[in-house]
């Protein structure tokens, strides 16, 4: 979705490769994307993995993705940075514990422990971002990461603790770049289901 | 040591401002580090948080860092995020297990869900790097920041399972500029004790 999205910004047409959700990766995608994860990227310049790495690629191309100015450029990749490795890894252990062990004994007394880094986390990022509309200045890869980052705590008490970052996300989820770039997501789900 | 080590490798000279580690961080350091964390970064240029962000910054300064070539010098920053988002976030639940939360009765269960997690991850890194010295080509910020993630594993049944990843870490560890960058990081600690 993250790829998606930076892609309808800057109106760049795409195609899809699918791999099969319930089967093992093919071996050689291994050699696309090291860790078996999606998305990779490819086009006539890189070959890619990781949706930081393709966000940045993408956004040194658009200055509606990034800043050209060094200075603010790096701001912008040190707040994606910041979602890819201060927010997101306290989010994961959640998740591990809330939908793939859920009800097993051991996550009654892990939870907490798990749960309060997040709480952590998501307060010092409310914080900064305080009342301003975007992360820094104008719409970056940044605030994209930082979106998608917290839609994966939609609905939850944490997220619901921050109506700032309640807001950042509803202001990214109303740009139609990213509605575009979800409804051609959910539609690929829908025809292979 | 992330950023030391890099400023070591280009000969670059800089100063330290440290922090209190037993006391909360000052309220006007979250300026600087909207998470609270080390390292912060300034120079004439940028002011910036992130490890990976800073050397990025760095690494676009020095070819010795990171290649000029824009395929490359993505295929590497595409290295690196691996290491902040596919590789670190699986080691940081077994610290907080085995470290912050050692002998409490819920780690029984927890551990052995949080270790199947990064033993897949670092047999994927382990395949990717072969035989290879470095993950793609000469010596870059990719490798740096692996080989910091992984160090954080030394000693670990997990790391020793993967002897290239051992290598890997050893070569790095016995580079001229990791030595006098660890060496003055050890200093501080000392001379603070």
């Amino acid at each position: 979705l993250r790829i998606r999205w930076a892609l309808e910004e800057i109106e760049r047409p795409y195609r899809v490769r699918l791999l099969d959700a319930l089967s093992p990766r093919p071996a050689d995608y291994f050699c696309e994307q090291p860790f078996g994860q999606v998305p990779a990227y490819r086009d006539d310049e890189v070959q890619l993995f990781e949706s930081g790495a393709i966000l940045i690629h993408l956004g040194m191309q658009d200055e509606s993705l990034l800043p050209a100015d060094h200075a603010a450029r790096m701001r912008s990749i040190a707040w994606l940075i910041a979602g890819l490795n201060s927010v997101e890894p306290a989010i994961f252990p959640l998740t591990l514990i809330d939908v793939f062990n859920k009800g097993e004994e051991w996550t009654i007394g892990a939870r907490p422990k798990f749960a309060g880094l997040l709480e952590g986390r998501l307060k010092c990022l409310s914080d900064a971002l305080g009342d301003k509309e975007w992360l820094e200045g104008p719409f970056t890869i940044a605030d994209l990461m930082l979106v998608t980052v917290l839609r994966q705590l939609r609905g939850s008490e944490a997220l619901e603790a921050h109506p700032n970052l309640l807001d950042l996300v509803a202001r990214g989820e109303s740009r139609p770049a990213f509605r575009r770039a979800l409804e051609d997501q959910l539609s690929v789900f829908e025809q292979n289901e």
